[in-house]
């Protein structure tokens, strides 16, 4: 029997350094909100999402670019210049069904264009992540779940959801990273109840505070949208 | 009433640089094994421990200071030139009494230099847990849990400490800091067996590989060294 890969989880961009990337499916976790929106927004029926680095190239491509809307944030608001902001509700199919979304974020998109050796780049959040675990588990390759974080500080929503996928993959997978078992811990701790879990989590606060509760419900519940979003020629589209 | 002061934990020496250690109390953690072996050492009568960064440095104090051993380890075992390690059971009374140990270890010593305008730097392990959980609590002041890790990656047996004592300390400081809350979770699933749960993390692998599965269990006894270990003048004291 072959050996089993291994599953490493990274949880802040400062630490990517210390990670092999190379030929590993790479994981992209943003869940408040950047990679929740990106399931969203996929599911829903966008052509396609390009992930941008900043407001200014965002708005270049949208100029560009027909039947295509700019959103993005930065700090948890839109940013100025864009037209629509990080939230998955803004994006349902009636509204973004065959547009292309050209998004720009303070954390998610960076760490996607951090990670250049990948044999293959996907984004995972709750509302995508059996899909992924299903995903990761028909591929049998090397998998690094990487943490958006917050500008490099760790966060407790993208281990959490690092932490549902590796409890799920543990028994397929060699896990020797400590990371890896911490955020299953942090699994076990919220028994399930993601969002009641990271009601003690500084994203909540800050998010709460600009009255953004209902999103962080909608970006942890589980599996409304069963899309997996993979990096192809620099866009994010549905793996089919 | 003033308001809590806040408590917060660095995982990695890699992420040091998002922290204000400024007039913090930051206590440096390296529970396998250099603040564990400190802890040892100091209660059992050494006359105080000098934390260098190089086996050169060590060796050269070593040789001009009267009474004293050179001791540490790189990559988990005694540095050529040195004549201890870094085990705390090499360090009973009737060896370190009255000794000057010049210690150097490959993560944390070198993390006790990284920290330099904090107010007071001491330095935490199961052995001295309830030591450094009341001396925390009677100080009063912005705490910094400083996780020496492995070669600036994540360790289990660092957070799991930082939430043992993050755990106890939770309502009488301001906790607005993700890396604690998943400490805090670390030490709930851990049950309080540190030793059990520290088998799943890759030190105790790489470690017992070594043969030196008794040092852990040492290094996860809490309260047998009840001291807390001060950074006065470049040395490590006991605190009185």
């Amino acid at each position: 029997m072959p050996d089993k890969p291994n599953l490493e989880v990274c949880l802040s961009p400062a630490l990517l350094h210390l990670f092999d990337t190379k030929d590993t499916v790479t994981v992209i976790i943003d869940v408040f909100r950047a990679t929740s929106t990106i399931a969203a927004a996929l599911d829903n029926g966008a052509r396609r999402i390009v992930p941008v680095a900043s407001v200014e190239e965002c708005i270049a491509i949208g100029k560009v670019t027909p039947n295509s809307i700019t959103a993005g944030e930065r700090d948890g608001k839109v940013a100025p210049g864009l037209e629509y902001g990080n939230s998955p509700s803004e994006y349902p199919r009636t509204f973004i069904e065959g547009k292309d979304l050209i998004l720009t974020t303070t954390n998610g998109t960076r760490l996607l264009h951090m990670v250049k050796d990948a044999h293959t780049i996907v984004t995972g959040s709750f509302p995508n992540l059996s899909a992924i675990v299903e995903f990761l588990r028909k591929e049998q390759r090397r998998v690094l779940l990487a943490c958006a974080s917050w500008k490099d500080r760790f966060n407790l929503e993208d281990a959490l959801f690092a932490g549902a996928v590796a409890a799920q993959l543990k028994d397929e997978f060699t896990i020797n990273c400590d990371s890896a078992m911490a955020c299953i811990s942090l699994n076990a701790d919220s028994r399930g109840d993601y969002f009641e879990y990271l009601k003690r989590g500084a994203h909540y606060k800050r998010l709460s505070g600009f009255g953004l509760e209902s999103d962080m419900v909608y970006c942890t519940t589980a599996d409304v949208h069963p899309v997996v979003p993979m990096l192809k020629g620099g866009d994010l589209v549905v793996h089919r």
